[in-house]
């Protein structure tokens, strides 16, 4: 490892302990470098404004932080083992071309709140990515529920058939579930949109830093204030951006086992392109729904992510190293949500109705509330009707869609109002 | 237990497993009893405006349900193990005084959709609980914040002395913590602020039924529109709540924790009045700072009740019994949380710092940071700055006050900025 | 709530502050109220031993516990909110029937082992329990394994199907996890079978104790030698429990899953007697598996209960207050969890298989695997044979209860080696 | 990717649906590839124990297998994309080399058995490590025990002082705190060791393989009899494995806790060698604790690898694809945890107490409880004594030498009993 920014003379280094420390830091730092240097750019900038960089320091820190960000992207400069850190990484490469400049580019910043603030962008990004996932998912699903309101399909309660539903109710749900969600990513980035950058070590600095200029330049909607809150809202901010991903993840996990159920052949209402199924190794006969099989599985990765992070903030106030931790946990569970997200649309643009098999699912016992109901409309009390009904020497086969027709209390295959589902998906960008 | 609603004649009930499938659920509905009678009030009358119910089975309805909540607060009806729940305790004791008028009080309505609307509304209910037990946290932080900006505190991070702080320094971070916690209970609260009433066992009914009417008249934002994903957010809804509620316990675990050591011998900064510790059963010495513990642990409790709900959820969607225990689960969070947080108010207003230890405490290393910002400063490049002010020989005894005046840094406590959570603050109602 | 042991005058007690100390201590303190008198009695026949007590205190103070013993089984004794807890309502009842002899008992003992004592032998019971359950769970299964070897079932990876199975390999599969959860039980209470009665507050006391009196009398089979381990041991101890606890809930999880498919019109291979089942409040057609699903959603209330206790267990060594929420988690968990596998033996006893329903799933496919290894004898190397066998063309229907005699891996129907398993559960008493 | 061993012709491949389902495979799979050829190897000797593979075949896999050992290990053959993941790396590298003897290999089993043994296998290793590293750690604290059972130190509970306690005492504490943990360790390494290979995809095949042989040439104790419950254990013994290492960390995060209180400037009672700090990238005054804050944060880690898995695990019986990712969260549990592990023994010998520090922190009140016993000694009842000894009037210093060896109640200093867990030492090889 190069040069540590904090090293005294005459320490010595054990590897096995700093193999510890840094843990998988450099790697980790790889996903939000560009975010740092982004506000490495702003925090020089910032400097300049107060006097503390001249112009043609600042000119030369900014190509080199440009030059850095050019090299990262193309593979040039590699972030690895070398360094502590990416942050150690920025500094070092400055102070290697620039000297001096590069030197002053640490005042009045503190590793703590460099952490805080590329963390934070990271965040508002990937929130951004969650939000237009969802929405594209509900925009399908929407889309699905209107050509196929009409189509018949079991409702079940307890697994156990209940009603007659619809294809369409199905997608509506889920048009509605995913509006929801990009809805709270919305909310989440909005809450956390606050910048930290200009709290140094989480009990500000002796030095009139011009913060209004950074949360401006970097995008925030507004300062975050108070130095020692920058420093408690480590891992809170993070844990609810990753409830907010948990929040789709829960919908698609309950998406995933309708369709791990209703691809096998006991259901068998829907059908999946090959493209969406492995075989097995010594059963020549299978072909398996795996990659529905990992969406349901992913609600895992990102409980463990919410776990690993919760686990940890049991802790005073201010910076601990404990929390370095969060970092491994927020991308894991990123990664694998997203990625996850990311193949819902085809999935849910690729599958197939099996329209026989789901009317075939339709015995006479799901109409029974229907009749129920009628008998309520003919001023029978409820009650009364609702034992009349359960006779089953009075269920009789009906037609589907007419039942479905009739359903119309708002929502229902018989007035289904997905107008106002649009008119929220609209409102989503 | 009395009367089930759906049984069926001829079929043996066994004792014990009625006791399991009952759960605690007639304990657990008295939390929601009262809103399922508002919700029964409402499903009435929207029964009557579709000519379900005449204008004098309306009035009898409305009446006995108004008699039932009087009863119910009163003591004089308790809800126990005669009812095999809150629902059918309200259908048995309306058709009990009114006969065929109460037995056609559940046309059109599931308990399936009695529970979600009946739970969403004491959810609601809690959400604005929290949000005004944050803001008020919020409120004395930031008084405090006001009046002890420049009383010296020791800064810590990784636990070890870093710089100077103040008190107020440390009230402005815990008056944004409870800040932000108030607008995601606020945020939490509208986004779940959608009416599930209407949608039946989660497929609609043939009923024309007036879900507009009901929405308004309980006082929602929004109609949850598809009857599928009315079930879908069962437990979504509970997660979403049980994290604003979180949000604000785990600052206070932290809170706590500084509590926890600042009234330690060791730190010595705080002083609590006598009714917040408690004695020894065999050390006739102590007196423990039992509240303050009990505050840090009642994130346990939160978390508990969120893990209780998240490991039920891995369902196909439509309505299971598994989803009962999510009741238990939810009144076990919120209740423990809002407890905890109910008695944070006082406790800040009462604390009392102890200045001349925590004065004591400021040993010159702390000026460390600011010496080398100052030679920055004047010119010399900040990483060797570093260097030169790492030599203790330079560390020099200061005035702590006015190493916080000089603390320009927004944010710090030469510059607090306090307006601006003030007027957050303020937005809060 | 009567006089605090710990009180001293003229301090003001704040009532909503004690209720938060108090929580629900005196009502979590009745589920060991009897082993904090067994171990009462024994701390006193300590003290006797080392002459600390007379004669005749021993005797009065074993009498007047055994007195509260029969007092508080027959209710004539209540454990309320006029106690601090239950260890203050002994020592007081004994104080206030004998006088000084009362006053004496806590001689050389703390809340601290007190509660630990009481708590250790009450997780002994529960893992007794649990051992039990798990062993009768597992010798059903065994029966009906060795009673259906041959009753073909079709076997599913990915819920899709893959090769004929038998309800017998299934029960065999539950034979032996339920035998390997039985023994975790029996190893987990062995492993923290340890006194931790003498270890006072966590440091030990200036009395000669003869603990190993105590251990004996108690029925531990060894010391908790160090008195900071004790309190170490708290939560520690009561996690290992609840994995013991959840090792069987994750098996009945699984259980309930199957039976809730299996239970559906679609998979059809089970019937359950009615009184497993309920109706629904509008669907007059409903008999939904309740009891399954209510099996299948208790892993939830273990898995919070370790969440509730693991939260907890980030703090410095010694008894801190945040451990006292630990109690109501246990409880929680095994209360739950053991009433859910109390009605497991009956279940399983009592369900009915389908065999025309399973026959009739066995379609063609699920001998391709029969064929690929049957031509691998032939000498075709696997991996050609599998391909071989995956050509539809191939696949035909066979007689089922041939492929199971032909399925001769050890383990499988056509040598099942039950006889290893009921030697396992022979050996669990 | 290389052929996949299932895959069929005409059949379109989607490569970012490829990169979902492969994950981290091949990545992870590394971590196992030497079981999954010790397993293969096994294999290959029953298939020819059975007539499958004639002497020569066996000869050359044995040869092959051996040589891609070599390779792996030295780095000539690399595990990465090119492989769908190790299973299939294996045999495609033996059909290359060998032809028809390569295609053998996987008659009679399942990649499902193949994942089970090479898992199994993995976690006795990482169980065993668990083992030696807490043996080591109790055998150094036990040794410090020994040596500085009379180095006063105050006794805390509620991070208040109590009473005096010893360094011998702290110590002797987490001696045997680690040796439960390496018993756990080993009773859940003989509760796992049962041997899955052979139950091919869960319901086992047509083929009379020899179990037994696999079963003592992989050392394995017992056979895993069922098929089904081969299945049913993917996930719950890794939970039972983790679960032993968490309660190592559990005391892990306690223990680091002390310290992390204990090097801070208030308490001052441990030093630690500068190779276990860092320093700050703006506080020039630091020296942080770094090493002993991540060794806390790692319970994290090992939590969220419990969660990862815990929230797949709610499945019908059988294979599933949601379990590969129990994969990843397994490695992540174990390789977080047993790093932090292996750097506490030299961190336990290393820490150097400041014995000044700790007497000065002794006040009189921690002699308050000594007082209150020689009262009750002197015949005063306890709870009278009690009183007395609260009044600090009655307090006075004392010699805490003295009052450590008046300490005799077993376990406390005046009587430690270190020979008893020496011996429960001794027995753990």
């Amino acid at each position: 490892m190069s040069d540590l920014l904090w090293q005294k003379p005459g320490i010595a280094i054990d590897a096995r302990i700093q193999a510890f420390l840094a843990g998988d830091d450099v790697v980790l730092d790889r996903e939000f470098f560009l975010h740092d240097i982004a506000a490495s750019r702003v925090h020089a900038q910032g400097l300049h404004r107060i006097g503390m960089l001249s112009a043609d320091e600042l000119a030369g820190l900014l190509r080199e932080l440009d030059a850095l960000a050019v090299d990262f992207r193309s593979g040039a400069f590699a972030l690895d083992a070398r360094h502590e850190d990416g942050h150690s990484a920025i500094e070092a490469r400055l102070v290697e071309r620039l000297g001096d400049a590069g030197k002053r580019i640490h005042a009045g910043r503190s590793r703590n709140d460099q952490v805080l603030v590329a963390n934070r962008l990271w965040l508002k990004d990937r929130l951004t990515q969650l939000q237009a996932l969802a929405r594209e998912a509900a925009a399908i699903a929407l889309d699905r529920a209107e050509a196929e309101m009409l189509l018949p399909l079991p409702g079940y309660t307890h697994l156990q058939r209940a009603v007659v539903s619809s294809a369409g109710m199905w997608w509506a749900g889920w048009a509605e579930a995913f509006i929801d969600d990009a809805e709270r990513a919305a909310a989440t980035r909005a809450w956390i949109d606050a910048n930290p950058l200009g709290t140094a070590a989480g009990y500000g600095i002796n030095l009139a830093l011009d913060r209004d200029h950074a949360t401006t330049a970097l995008g925030f909607a507004r300062l975050q204030v108070a130095p020692t809150y920058a420093q408690l809202s480590r891992g809170k901010f993070e844990l609810a951006a990753l409830e907010a991903l948990g929040s789709a993840m829960l919908d698609l996990r309950r998406l995933a086992w309708d369709l791990s159920l209703f691809t096998s052949a006991e259901f068998g209402f829907v059908a999946l392109p090959p493209q969406y199924t492995t075989g097995s190794s010594i059963m020549p006969n299978k072909r398996n729904p795996d990659v529905v099989e990992l969406m349901r599985g992913t609600y895992a990765s990102v409980a463990a992510a919410r776990t690993e992070i919760e686990q940890l903030l049991s802790l005073p106030s201010g910076y601990h190293r404990d929390l370095q931790v969060s970092k491994g946990a927020l991308f894991h569970g990123f990664g694998k949500g997203l990625q996850a997200l990311a193949l819902l649309p085809g999935l849910l643009r690729d599958l197939q109705w099996q329209p026989e098999a789901m009317r075939a699912a339709l015995d006479p016992s799901l109409y029974a509330t229907d009749l129920a109901v009628e008998l309520a409309k003919q001023g029978v009390p409820f009650r009364d009707a609702y034992r009349q009904a359960a006779d089953p020497a009075r269920w009789r086969a009906r037609d589907p869609e007419a039942s479905l027709q009739a359903r119309t209390s708002p929502g229902a295959a018989g007035e289904p109002r997905l107008a106002s589902l649009r008119a929220r998906l609209d409102t989503l960008g």
